[in-house]
């Protein structure tokens, strides 16, 4: 079938992972574009934990562009939806599919799409959300329309929706390469190692209680530019080189550097969003008892154990070296932060064999965990700050979802299925 | 009667204020003779509200130089004590009181002191008692000793003991200029106007409950000093500009520039503990509302009602350009952060006529306070968050005590009263 004969659907699944970083993102040079003041690099993680499901339909059916998010529709009319969108349409190649569907390269322009997207993990709690549904959107739009364009064009696509999200279409670590030129095309992500280099990472996240409505990190890193006298010096002076030592630690699998420069640039980060009028605060209380826990231990220690970096919320990403550090660390977090309904299974979400590790099976044994021997007497616990931890490791990039029952969209009638 | 003559004991008591920086000190670039980073500003506080009272104490009969603190002995033996007592020393001159008692110049190396002091605000509170505590003390001995120098070389030795202390030798706004001299002779405070220059401005101090161990500032800014990156650029880059627009500000009473610089200075002083490592967390959730409750009303009105400031606690010093300003905000304080045990009186010390022009009379006014219009429905209230405020204004400099019943020490057993 061509194109302009029936009333068919042609549809494509991805998949594509949340990223945090380790160097942070913070201030754009250019706002439409969405270029930013510096480099950074963040580690790809687990998509099993958390990641978006992305489909993409088109029909010569449909009127005009849909989307679905977490089953809600929600307005694509935003500059940043249009622009992949547009920047994807342009790319677009002749489709054939196996049923017999054909659709020439022109074709697309006048064709509209469905895209049905879901994460599998809380949109609220605040875990770049909008990087892994960016990445998923462009990646499977892609596919769907057949674009022949290397992962650092796409990653330059994903860019325009969401800045972190260019960092989101590679697994591993990645590094987004501010660039020079004033039309973006060099502001890309490159891979720096695969989720194999240093596969024994443990990465814990502790999904913080907030009751505070946030700052948006748009509005905020704006604001951050326009008032911030420390961002630029940050962002040029400071940054270069923390990236240069950065993807050395990664390259030599060196632990302290990697932990030191993590837990020094999410503190910069946020020293600037405080340096900001009106100041930002996304930490709360229990985002500083959890960096006071690790630094204590740390400190104890004589060399880092576990990376703490925070993105634009409360939450906590932890990061171990190994399975034991993290269930030891598992073990001082929740003596502190014990569950609040004494449900251990809902709170512990993800690896929950960390748990184990831990030695850690019944709410009864939280109870007989003994407080950190670092702290100090009498050590305070926090029962319901922390609303569940989450335990994954790094992960790899976006793929094809091939199982047809994983489609968010019913090849039928177009529409979400269950809507 | 001579020195050597008998068991006499002869005495003089200062009260001194406390000051709170508007252009913050963080950073020393010599620890030993406390010469700070940079240039700081700050207004001295009423001392009937916020003061350390101090007598001191010389008699051929003591043993050893002693010291009491809000009727604890405490040792002499640190390093700061001893610098402000031999630099006192050696400007010491003949006395020659009224009863008789003479001392000779050279005497005054032989002859030991007793100091008793006492805050009249909570030391534990985070309110810069140790700025009150050493301007008291070397002003005191100063009386004492008979000693003929200026209040800029005065202020030289006080800052030898804590550094913000060189700042409570004068009432009013006074700058504490950083110097350039190897031996810190020209780091001294400076007045820029005295307390009457602008009179209206009201203070009012949130007192915030915190159950966290706070950094010491002295530890703090060593670890500043030592790993932030952005200190050395706030010392010499932004803070020099400040220094020279809050002058003006002072100057002109232009209260919103006064305003944008003190909060902006507070919340870049806030960074820079963040950005250190460890980091430094001296705001906690009540602060971050009490800010967010500020920035939400100016910013409501367009231009500054209200300033703020965080010193090296928790705890928020509010600067109202007029009592009308300050009954609004305390309204919205109240409102806010409404007294745990419901007792009014003991909620609101200093200048209790404040909740007269904010017509809150009872515990009922405040139950009928209305949300401040600003926030964001449903607006929360947090009661027991501060534990209790304060309201000043500005005031004068050290003072002698001439009433010898406010002593503090008992002339004829040369011991502290009570004691």
């Amino acid at each position: 079938m061509a194109a302009e004969e029936g009333q068919w659907v042609l549809m494509a699944t991805g998949r594509s992972p949340t990223n945090i970083a380790v160097i942070k993102y913070w201030g754009k040079r250019d706002e439409a574009l969405i270029l930013p003041v510096n480099d950074s690099i963040s580690v790809t993680l687990d998509p099993d934990h958390l990641s978006a499901t992305t489909t993409v339909a088109v029909s010569p059916s449909f009127p005009s562009d849909r989307m679905w998010l977490n089953g809600q529709e929600i307005s694509l009319s935003g500059g940043r939806f249009q622009s992949c969108l547009r920047e994807i349409r342009k790319r677009a190649q002749d489709v054939e599919d196996e049923k017999g569907i054909r659709i020439k390269k022109e074709d697309w322009e006048k064709l509209h799409v469905h895209i049905a997207s879901y994460n599998n993990f809380p949109t609220a709690a605040g875990l770049a959300s909008s990087a892994a549904g960016f990445a998923c959107l462009v990646f499977t739009l892609g596919k769907l329309m057949n674009v022949k364009e290397d992962y650092g064009e796409l990653s330059s696509i994903a860019r325009q929706g969401s800045g972190s999200a260019c960092r989101s279409i590679y697994g591993g670590f990645v590094k987004w390469c501010m660039g020079k030129n004033d039309d973006g095309s060099d502001s890309i992500a490159v891979q720096l190692a695969d989720e194999t280099h240093w596969n024994d990472l443990v990465i814990i996240i502790a999904v913080v209680s907030s009751k505070q409505k946030e700052t948006s990190s748009t509005s905020g890193m704006r604001d951050s530019v326009e008032t911030s006298p420390l961002l630029q010096y940050r962002a040029q002076t400071v940054v270069p080189n923390r990236v240069l030592k950065m993807e050395e630690a990664i390259k030599s699998h060196n632990f302290e550097s990697f932990a030191k420069l993590t837990c020094a640039d999410s503190n910069q980060f946020h020293a600037v969003c405080l340096d900001t009028s009106p100041p930002i605060f996304y930490m709360n209380d229990t985002s500083h008892r959890i960096i006071s826990l690790v630094e204590k231990w740390n400190h104890s220690e004589g060399t880092p154990q576990v990376a703490y970096t925070f993105d634009a919320g409360p939450n906590a990403v932890l990061i171990a070296p190994n399975r034991k550090n993290a269930a030891l660390l598992l073990k001082k977090l929740l003596y502190c932060f014990p569950p609040q309904d004494n449900d251990l299974s809902s709170y512990m979400v993800g690896d929950k064999s960390i748990l184990s590790d831990a030695g850690v099976k019944s709410i009864e044994d939280v109870e007989a965990l003994p407080a950190p021997a670092e702290m100090k007497t009498p050590s305070q616990q926090f029962k319901g700050d922390v609303s569940y931890f989450i335990c994954s490791r790094l992960g790899a990039g976006p793929k094809v979802v091939t199982d047809e029952s994983l489609a968010l969209i019913d090849s039928f009638t177009g529409l979400p299925k269950g809507v």
